[in-house]
């Protein structure tokens, strides 16, 4: 079975699986042996461009992607191949910048990096503890975020399409309970998946429904949030934004200067955690694949 | 039994406690009654003024301080009165922000709020995740930092004076290991209480032992660190210093302007968190000064 995979590194992190042959295509031109290429990992920051090849990929069945999310994916997707995530690889890291952005505006890291070289007065901040942070999506990150802020005594309500328990939350919400929710919040971590039924979501509506100085963290897609509301909610409302929409985010644009938007470069999963993941995950994936076994993460 | 605290914002959230009257002292002048307090609450951020009145309060059996260190408060404390710390009290709110400026120097913080205006890259840096971080000082602090790293999947290696046996981060290592464990750290958070025995403890041996690009959190006291050994490895290795030698920092100072040195105001204990922590701490010692029962924390 021939895997094409984007790094050396990435095959090195695997080791060798019985059966199977790497070939290593970092996404320009066509893999080698493009003819017998059976299962691809495309790139992690290119993924939809080395998916656009995927027609010329005659003996192509599986298609395991490094990304959490599939936005964008599935219409690219032959006939006939499986689609498979990496849900779970970035949950650690993700998790812990959704967790680090929070920290970095509640505490003030901002202001003490831009007013480096005199000692202002920050005191009295609002701390994480006691502080109360709705988690929007409630997947295997938005676990792992819970599994970070309980330690920090943060008073969490998660919300997910549709309410059920869960050990480390309690109630989980459903998303038509969200308008009853907001007023209440300090912290909004926003972790949906984007789709037709998010793009945009986080707009006015839910916007308009954050006390003053709430805090919003994207770390899904920068396209759940509706910009032109973001816009006009920043400095009555905070937010750390580590996706946008537009990505990148041109250098002229407004929301780079608008107040209390703090943007980092879309950053939360592209970390050192990821290797040793990906190749767990990856290895897994082949030895089900050569022994017949069912494939984890299987979006389409 | 009378009682002075430094705002009224503290005697609302302490509430009555039968057989104590309270007066308000925000430590200019003396206290109302003076000749009749008994016990002495200082203004958090004015401990050591206030304690240089100390001789003129005839009736002062106890002061109960707002923080955790007691440096430069035993020297002035009146023969026969006791000094209580308010250890605990600023567990959560520390805690958080050596977490969060951990997250912040890791994955890139301050220099995207640095390069805010253009999308930088600031892929593939080191997560929290996996990251070796040896805490430095392991009291109720220590613990409470531990708590926060262990779910972040950090692999902890906790340092005291003694060594012992702890759940959390299974063995804790004597100081006279930390040469040995120094060499393979990728985060060393400082939490040493400042006596002649620590002070300068974290110069140049300690720093000389850490590997390139490790970070150093200060949020103990400035005086942990030696300030010259740390302007000479600024830049081989990163500091997040929220706390700091002198301080407050001048305008002028060196340690503004060296290479990967973020500072922070001393905001670690002071938060949203402290007047509710602080309120339950002082009102169990006062119902137990009027039972005449033990006081906690008491350090002389």
């Amino acid at each position: 079975m021939i895997v094409a995979l984007p790094t050396e590194e990435l095959r090195e992190a695997v080791g060798p699986v019985e059966g199977v042959e790497y070939v290593v295509w970092d996404g320009t031109g066509l893999p080698p042996r493009a003819d017998e290429v059976e299962v691809l990992v495309p790139d992690y920051r290119s993924t939809i461009r080395a998916m656009q090849r995927l027609p010329e990929l005659p003996a192509l069945r599986v298609v395991q992607t490094q990304l959490a999310g599939y936005d964008g994916q599935l219409e690219l997707l032959p006939q006939g191949v499986r689609l498979a995530n990496a849900s779970g690889v970035h949950d650690d890291a993700t998790a812990e910048h959704a967790v680090g952005l929070t920290l970095a505006v509640l505490r003030g890291i901002p202001e003490a990096v831009r007013s480096h070289g005199h000692w202002t007065n920050l005191w009295g901040r609002r701390s994480l503890a006691d502080s109360r942070v709705l988690v929007l999506g409630y997947g295997s990150i938005g676990h792992a975020v819970a599994e970070r802020l309980v330690p920090m005594r943060a008073r969490i309500t998660a919300v997910a399409s549709s309410p059920r328990e869960d050990p480390l939350a309690g109630e989980v919400h459903g998303v038509d309970e969200l308008a009853d929710l907001l007023g209440e919040q300090d912290v909004v971590i926003v972790l949906l998946p984007l789709s037709d039924r998010t793009r945009g979501f986080v707009g006015e509506t839910v916007l308009s429904a954050l006390p003053d100085g709430a805090v919003v963290v994207n770390v899904a897609r920068g396209g759940v949030l509706d910009t032109d509301a973001v816009l006009r909610h920043a400095g009555r409302l905070r937010f750390a934004l580590d996706v946008t929409d537009p990505e990148p985010l041109p250098d002229e644009h407004p929301l780079w200067s608008a107040p209390d938007v703090l943007v980092t470069p879309h950053v939360a999963g592209g970390t050192s955690a990821m290797l040793p993941r990906m190749a767990g995950l990856l290895r897994d994936q082949l030895e089900r694949l050569v022994a017949g076994r069912p494939l984890r993460n299987v979006v389409s």
